[in-house]
């Protein structure tokens, strides 16, 4: 057999219970996934891969599971710097007398290492995409650029100036100039991010949307996350967030619309027509009192959902298998149908949904040869995780962030066993506690 | 200095936050907690204990936390052996397609090595404390003595012929040598448990109550679970369930209600009057969307309420610090009120909301000279427990059962950096894997 007949191959991982979350949901158990560069090569049954692949190196699961990594499709990762400051009180209480006075010490050291912290904390829960929107968001892009993982960031936007870039004017100059630094990075891309309806002008989020169809990319906000919300947007422009957002022209492919809880049947109809993609939090919505997403509704219409822990200021974590366990059983008391929201609809929301509303469905959120390497591995072996029945069931009510033992993104492995090589975990907590000191002595 | 001035100290936990839960609720910081024999003797702060103190064993927490060991109120601990046998379904699917044929294959093993996992699941996750119904409670208490586990057991009794005991009479004499047999251990004890108001007639609730009077031991049922159980007790008996029990005269301090999640006013003004203690399964309710119970209506009138996970078919876990985040956001968007159970009300009901439920507060619950010693410790250097600003919220909203890295229960170590002493956890995976293989061949 002469070189040119051999393929080679950078990292098997096998000896694995293999869930594809492919469109026919295959898993093979016995099974294995070959990585190419950046790649999944070829995904199947355990000793079955081709004979002319040349592996390079061998990664043994020992009857693991391996899967897509999870998608937490909307956060503010540097607010872990925030985690615990301020929980259990009225909306405008904890944003008034804690947050914001917290957020007027930003810079971008707190955002960068708050970030990298919540880095630390997703890929240890099997996260390897995420989005972002905050402040200082160079830092965010920066700091998951180091720690190896997948993301899609962009700068806040709003009326008023900002901490980092002043003036409305200069945060779109901002974004822009964030959008050209990352455009042919391969991990790191960003969006166009105004903050809400009620905090940005219609002339603002409409040179939001050219912004975002001049680059092609999403544009990025809270939308209809409170009746609060709703009350007052009505009061202001006489319509719904929904409504006012469909006057302007701004409900188009592009949007990605986080939280959508206070939504009419009418709009849930016309978020789908429009193509408008959505992300759904489930605990902060619930830990902020916002109320429940009509998220059955939407899947219903087709409208692509994924799942996002928002920032630790209102969850208090990172943890997207959490999330997977609350939205499954939230949906069900809200609405007293224990056949709600099941397992494998959950399953599917936290990787391909999540992919699909960020726009990554051609890159990440299956495992299917020619797609980005993004993959986790959870050790099955424990007494929360005996028997096994159905493993869609597994991860969604059993599972826990400390399961996973493995993530690779982007090809690179980041984590192994609960050791991350891509971020210094001490150096980064020290930072962090040090930032929380003075942000309360 | 003679002999006689020492007071010997068999173990010191010391430099850790030290959560006393105590009436003051009391945080030594850095603290310590000093055990002889199975009883707590000393809690301070680091490095100020007696100086007669002489300390046979010392154990480093290097700035952990230490706590009273969590309760779980509620439980059907060897149903790990179902744990994601079927989920989101209607619940008539479920339980006559699945439960009740899987329950018809039970026996005594099957319940001994399920609860010895839930045991070992149990341990892992911060709880020392687990109250039990099911078949063959027999051999659940001998898992839980086992594994060194405090447990409050019970065998189930209803109308129909049961496959351990047969006819209801002897239930009722299996219940009565079962409190013999327990009544003198340090950790086990058992109580009378008829499963509930739609499952056993009036006489036969009459006759569980005689015994728990007889021998002063609980009697604990499912209470009110769900609005198809109060419609068909008011059809059967023209009567809710609560008002059912009250007019037997069966409401009484003896009874613990588990769920009671279909409450009116007047009902809740009752348990209250009569003494009536409580369970709150917040997951199980959620799963089986069965509703959300009353919870701070209930603190709000003084009624005594735990925490419970439920059994692993409806949950599909044992984990109460999951139970804590869930309760803690549920009631919160429930009401749509952000302040609602804030995080230290929670911890409270996870440890002496449990123990004050169970009947057994002066033995456990908080940290107190006196009362056993069953403590738990955290690693608290972790990504998503970095920063810590506030420990009640930090255990509610961040904390998993993963990050327990110590169980004292009676003032034995069973379990130190998630290594169990008292479970032979690889063989008790293996032997509940081959139970599943026969479940679900």
């Amino acid at each position: 057999m002469t070189h040119q007949n051999k393929t080679m191959v950078d990292l098997l991982i096998h000896n694995a219970m293999v869930l594809s979350l492919n469109d026919e949901d295959e898993v093979f158990h016995p099974g294995a996934v070959a990585i190419r560069d950046d790649e999944i090569l070829w995904v199947g049954s355990e000793n079955s891969w081709p004979s002319h692949f040349d592996i390079r190196e061998r990664l043994d699961m020992a009857g693991g599971l391996i899967m897509p990594g999870l998608v937490n499709g909307h956060t503010h990762a540097a607010m872990t710097c925030f985690r615990g400051l301020a929980d259990d009180m009225p909306l405008i209480v904890w944003l008034n007398e804690h947050i914001f006075p917290a957020e007027r010490k930003l810079d971008g050291d707190l955002v960068y290492y708050g970030t990298l912290l919540g880095c630390a904390e997703m890929i240890l829960g099997g996260v390897t995409t995420f989005c972002d929107m905050y402040l200082f968001e160079d830092q965010v892009a920066r700091a998951a650029y180091e720690a190896g993982m997948r993301s899609l960031v962009g700068e806040v936007l709003y009326d008023f100036p900002s901490p980092n870039y002043g003036s409305p004017e200069h945060g779109l100059a901002f974004t822009r100039e964030l959008i050209r630094t990352w455009e042919e990075n391969p991990l790191v891309s960003a969006a166009v991010e105004p903050h809400a309806v009620y905090t940005c002008s219609p002339s603002l989020l409409s040179a939001c949307m050219e912004i975002a169809e001049e680059f092609d990319v999403p544009m990025i906000m809270h939308l209809s996350e409170s009746h609060d919300e709703v009350t007052q947007v009505k009061e202001r422009y006489g319509k719904s967030p929904v409504n006012h957002l469909e006057s302007l022209g701004l409900l188009t492919p592009s949007l990605i619309a986080d939280h959508c809880v206070v939504l009419t049947e009418e709009e849930l109809d016309l978020l789908a027509e429009r193509g408008v993609r959505v992300v759904h939090n489930p605990e902060s919505n619930m830990k902020l009192a916002s109320g429940v997403a009509p998220v059955p509704e939407m899947l219903a219409r087709g409208i692509p959902v994924g799942l996002g822990t928002d920032g630790c200021a209102s969850n208090n974590n990172l943890d997207i298998l959490a999330e997977m366990d609350t939205a499954a059983k939230l949906h069900k008391v809200h609405r007293l149908d224990p056949t709600a929201m099941e397992a494998r609809t959950v399953v599917h929301l936290a990787t391909m949904g999540g992919s699909r509303a960020l726009g990554l469905e051609e890159q990440v959120g299956s495992l299917i040869p020619g797609k980005k390497a993004d993959i986790i591995g959870m050790d099955l072996a424990k007494p929360h995780l005996t028997p096994l029945y159905n493993i869609y069931s597994q991860l969604v009510y059993a599972a826990s962030a400390a399961d996973v033992t493995l993530s690779v993104i982007n090809g690179r492995v980041v984590m192994r066993n609960r050791e991350l090589f891509s971020i210094d975990v001490d150096r980064t907590m020290a930072e962090v506690r040090a930032i929380a000191k003075k942000i309360k002595p």
